[in-house]
């Protein structure tokens, strides 16, 4: 893809965080992945939303991690996102956010378990909580070993079926085919975690959606013979 | 009612669902019915707010449940619309959406008990909660019977007295006299579980409304004598 | 007054009520009063935000309850409103909301008692929650006897320094000097149910606002040597 | 600085506070301080956002706590304003808002210990409570004492590592660098204090965030080696 559009996009889709009210100030980041030219382009670290354009994107070397003729820092998340696009091969977008309902529960340290089919919808199973790091792995290297914890998890799950991670003490990441479904999928962790927020207040003993219930809508959504959307 | 004014009020009324804040992303969807014709028209599956026409709304057939002249599929949920608008004969509107307080209820798996004026100028009695299909009603013709499911609960209820349903594990349906009272008694009941909400933490004792308070609110506003609203 | 005028206020009053989030639909309802002229200026029940204009507003006189020159019929809580203006000789504005937390404390039965500054600033004491009306006095002249509940719990109280009221299993009342006066303690009543809500979640416990802080709060906004504000 | 643009800066600041939710009707204020002039810009009392120009903004000796050429009275809150000029040199503007959460929190009389990243990028600690004032210090110069209460507990705490207080039964107070770095603090304040509310209700043994990790983030973001954010 042009490199211009490219940057575009990622302007885009970081003010559709601002629209759906995922961040406040310069929090939050998204960024999108071309990997055939082998570079990602990422909001630039602590500008705001209000005055940064297209233009202000920046450029990372997937391989070296370097920014490549920008005039910003990138993301201090940058070494996160990297990791998670050398292990996800089939990811093309990345979204940071300290969403008030999926952070409180990533601080919480729980797994935001499937209670309905909202939460079915998008993810299949349990939205998991990665447990903190260790001392030493935040003291040197701590975006790179967010990363790498994020996909040390997902050696038991499948990052396409689970297309986000609550990180303990920190907040949450979702990703998608491009970075337009990876702020979707953004959106909903938080819409699904302020529900299940809500539910567990007025029935602490809501169970879990039954199997056969997710399967089904997952599959309508996701599966072969999806017929959820348009073809 | 000419079919293209039709369309147009059920675009707007899908649209009114966005500023009601009822829904997210494309989740959620209107519909109404021309009986005479032996037609509903309803949103198209997964197509954005944003982008989406009045000439893309889809006209679905009352008898055969197939699209008619339409370049797009309509909603998923168009078979539990249909069901509802065949067993249903006084209703001319249908809304469903995954409105967080009301899907928290329908979640948790609870009627909503009518703790107000609030809910009985709408609702008479509780809002009930749908119990979940057999896993071989959902594998099977899942969006029909789950339209059977909410007119087998209504054999002991009025359903132009109380139109809205939870489905547990789900979220809520909504219906009217035509669209645009479908999408006031959607908003009505968001507003309605909110408060429940707000009311059960404040005072997990809160006794039901009077009945008779209840009937005086349900009556002034809908009864033969009523003095609500304009004659 | 010029009653164009008041009209006029009264019109933007009522929007005021949308602005602040306090109502949906066409819940809700401001009115102001002339007393030289012997008449009070409200909504039109039932009619949207959207599309009433000035001219909608209806003038009703005090003495018979009847309307005078009107096109539209009266909010249906006219006769709540007309006693409050015929008992509270000093107020020329009273707001009707089901403003979300301040309708659950009327649900739940419970006065909002004073937590802090937000509340001691407009309100001096617990805002009461009067206890539901009689079978008999829901029934016939339901309106009017809501008034007379409200006047009969203000004999122990003064209208002034408590410039609203719950109604239980229904919602708040509010007032004041002029319409614009009584829809700002309509909106700061909504403000300090919200703050005790949640400070009643994060420490039950909480107690009261010492008698001195409250009354220092009270007394430089009100109070002979009042200081906010300007003069 | 020109007496004229840090008039239209606290006035631009003071309207931030709407922006972001913080207030509502004439509520907080916003100061920020010239210490060559030996003057502080401070919100006059009272009077609406809406209608208020940067014209309007008071200016206040910093020495004599006396206006200077100003067609209005200051902010009720001035002499609280006043003593942190004088006792934290480094700091360049304040805010006193009654954002719900943050008063919340003070009302209950508790700190908001940090449980998150979100938290730590900020404050470095807990966010004090400080304890009500003795009915002697409330009844005369309340304001003032206000302000020494503040200072008093920061005889054991970094202003610049802890930029806000929460007053027990009363509110918040932030401060920064400037105007703009206090207002930000304020936000942030608030989205703590909201998170920190729903971690505790989804898990009321949420422990603190690993102190390693809260200095990580602290220190990414303020230290000397700070790699958040631009040159």
């Amino acid at each position: 893809m042009d490199l211009k559009k490219l940057k575009e996009i990622v302007y885009q889709e970081n003010l559709n965080l601002v629209k759906h009210d995922l961040v406040v100030l310069t929090w939050g980041n998204v960024s999108a992945v071309d990997r055939k030219k082998g570079i990602m382009v990422i909001k630039p670290s602590g500008v705001s939303y209000e005055k940064m354009k297209a233009t202000d994107m920046v450029v990372v070397s997937l391989k070296t991690g370097k920014t490549i003729n920008s005039h910003y820092r990138p993301s201090s998340d940058t070494p996160t996102h990297l990791e998670l696009y050398r292990k996800f091969p089939h990811i093309g977008g990345i979204v940071h956010t300290h969403s008030p309902f999926a952070t409180a529960f990533a601080q919480a340290g729980l797994d935001i378990v499937p209670l309905g089919t909202t939460h079915a919808d998008t993810f299949y199973g349990a939205i998991p909580c990665i447990k903190k790091l260790s001392k030493q792995a935040i003291q040197k290297d701590y975006e790179l070993n967010t990363g790498k914890a994020i996909v040390n998890a997902f050696k038991k799950l499948d990052y396409e079926a689970m297309p986000a991670a609550l990180l303990q003490s920190h907040g949450p990441f979702a990703w998608g085919q491009n970075a337009h479904e990876a702020v979707k999928n953004a959106v909903t962790l938080e819409a699904v975690a302020k529900m299940a927020f809500i539910t567990l207040r007025v029935n602490p003993k809501t169970p879990k959606i039954d199997q056969y219930l997710s399967d089904k809508h997952y599959q309508r959504k996701h599966g072969k013979n999806a017929y959820y959307g348009q073809k």
